[in-house]
């Protein structure tokens, strides 16, 4: 996907990324690799390494860029402040970085921004202005009243300093990983596909860079075949933290030189990957962290990474509780190992205690049971019930309903996993 | 608590935990030491290191004494195979470690076991044989075949090479973490704090080895302060992995020598546990697993943890995802971070609009809105409904919640965080 570039060589080198390591080497964590065997049975890769930037210091890798951006302001600069928009993981990196430079910064949320979130960005000694309906009206305001007070806005991905900021992932890479034969890295507006496949592709060509993003959001492949920077017109995807437009000059230049391909996956192939991450790693990943091993595990990218030392940027974990839980159920669904069901039960209440027995002696668990509202498909002389199974496997949920169904008193009026 | 012991000398020395660590080097993760300065801050502490086991082989630390005991059995024993019963973590433990030393295994297990846990356990490798209504049928059932067989019966706590296995954590934390003042470790059997305790009263007798126990299956303090073994008539906790009723003579012994105190922690603390290290460390710990971060966190512990270096071992995180969504739920009921609220509504449907966009514009989470079936205290010309808020605090939530009752028709009858 190379394409005519200006002579006026790289936005971005190693040696930028290097003397970016430098600069934040004290600050941020040097996040842990697990090669837990896992993903690479699941995948048919040699081995999946996970870069866990969900454990680094405010749940996502943003504090590299935003410390090695603000790390360069000069003293006058610094005086006046930084400004950045952002409802997200950007926002806790430019106000950790502030409060460890001691630069005064402000952060402009748009109104429906979670008080959690703004708490947080508080945590770390930003001031936080709710501005805008949306966050494109936060954006602006930001930008103009950067333009009025002289403070510096901080971008969130379209700057040479945030690009090398989150190259230096790659280099940790390198060294932790040094078999590593592709990367998959999630694309939001490319600030961090950039920094790392700045590092990887000056370290060997032959590394492939792969980026990943949400079906509803895939807007880096029509832009890096069309050689032009297309806008998506509107974007619908769970994956909050890379449901961008569009990349911006600075990224899509760099994506040009150092992207091998772009593959998308579906929110629910998002929310296995997150339950998985849950349950075989035992990390909890954000939707957008979540999206380059939902690539890894897809059937198609499993053909490709047949073999290879597969490296999968685990970008952020910052994700409230109850969304964590829904998308851990929503992943079970997906990996065919929960299922919802309508009963219909004669003989109540002693036959409600066998269905309850049935499940359990059977090896599932019994997540909901509950006395339902009589729906159309009930019969007027049964109790009608809903109940909801997690289950090892498609194969063993079906045993479990089919035993249900053998029970004498009940009968399986609807399921999933048909 | 320390009493008369026999003069014969230890039962597991810092050598035997050595020469186990030659053992099981190859084999075992030398897991993280995260010391994120959140916990500190929560505890007092002047940091804490959480040990994560959780993300050990088999999900649990239990892996090093099965390897470590196993891997003294001599040809003959290695060819009559291994037998063990266990529903959890020590299954999958014994089975990996035959799988790995080409040692034939069968674990018992009773009846109601997940059969999740079975397919992790024949994964391994293992044999599974079903038998017994309660943990201690199966127990019984495979120490008499082992009788049988000739095959040897690997316990899972009461033996002194488990214990010097599972003390090759202790050996890790004094690398990771020589600052270390205190450790909080749970105590089910004892096995593992009796490895831990022997290793690190042998490096500093003044670090302090604190014993964790649910209320609800707290049989070690007692032991401990009457010198003698008690044994509890029955459990009840949701931390099934360290559900025991007694220590055993080995880890009863080592324990007296080895253990300052013993605290418990209630299932609430241990829940809001669970879903601080999900929200925090981003890690996924089953409850015995949260066990001692739930002691750390405790208002009594607090006081006891002020400036010192505590170290937490977090021992596994096998816990399902349905299971683990609950509890983080439940945890953040115990944090004051989510409520649940009975509405009365009038002018339905404008009014349900104008209940969600509060929710929302004020910044919480509206994890349920339901429609609600009629009790007695609805009126009749009001819809009731049901709400469940996620927020960042009480005062978040009682504010939201007032803005709710607040709002033209519509009238808040009932809520959690009275």
């Amino acid at each position: 996907m190379s394409g005519n570039r200006s002579t006026s060589g790289p936005l971005v080198t190693r040696a930028d990324v290097e003397t970016a390591r430098e600069r934040i080497d004290d600050v941020v964590h040097r996040t842990p690799l697990d090669t837990s065997r896992t993903f690479a049975d699941l995948s048919g890769a040699a081995s999946v390494g996970l870069k866990l930037e969900n454990v680094q210091r405010t749940g996502s890798f943003k504090i590299r860029g935003a410390y090695n951006t603000m790390a360069q302001l000069s003293d006058a600069e610094r005086e006046a402040g930084v400004i950045a928009s952002s409802a997200g993981n950007h926002a806790q990196g430019v106000a950790l970085a502030g409060q460890l430079l001691g630069i005064e910064t402000t952060i402009v949320v748009p109104e429906v921004t979670p008080a959690a979130k703004i708490e947080a960005t508080r945590g770390y000694g930003a001031e936080v202005v709710v501005e805008g309906d949306i966050y494109e009206r936060s954006y602006e305001y930001a930008v103009e009243r950067a333009d009025e007070t002289g403070e510096t806005f901080v971008h969130p991905f379209d700057d040479a300093a945030i690009v090398a900021g989150q190259g230096t992932i790659g280099l940790e890479l390198l060294e932790q990983y040094p078999d590593l034969d592709t990367v998959l890295v999630a694309i939001g507006g490319g600030g961090l596909i950039a920094g790392i496949g700045t590092v990887l592709k000056a370290h060997d060509p032959d590394i492939r860079v792969i980026g990943v993003q949400p079906e509803g959001a895939a807007h880096a492949k029509p832009s890096l075949e069309a050689g032009e920077i297309r806008q998506l017109e509107a974007v619908d995807t769970v994956a909050e933290g890379i449901a961008d437009t569009r990349m911006l000059e600075t990224t899509f230049e760099i994506a040009r030189e150092v992207v091998d391909d772009v593959v998308s996956v579906s929110d629910r192939e998002i929310a296995a990957a997150v339950a998985l991450l849950a349950e075989r790693a035992k990390t909890v990943a954000e939707s957008a962290g979540a999206a380059p091993l939902a690539a890894a595990l897809s059937d198609e990218a499993a053909r490709d990474l047949e073999g290879e030392h597969v490296g999968v940027v685990v970008s952020g974990g910052n994700v409230n509780l109850t969304e964590h839980a829904e998308l851990t159920r929503t992943g079970l669904h997906e990996l065919e190992r929960y299922a919802d069901a309508r009963l219909a039960v004669e003989g109540w209440p002693t036959t409600v205690g066998e269905v309850a027995e049935t499940v359990e002696s059977e090896g599932a668990e019994l997540d909901v049971l509950e006395r339902a509202r009589r729906t159309s498909v009930d019969e007027p002389n049964r109790v009608p019930m809903t109940i909801g199974l997690e289950g090892s496997g498609r194969g063993h949920l079906e045993g479990v309903l089919e035993s249900l169904d053998a029970l004498e008193g009940v009968s399986v009026l609807e399921r999933s996993l048909e």
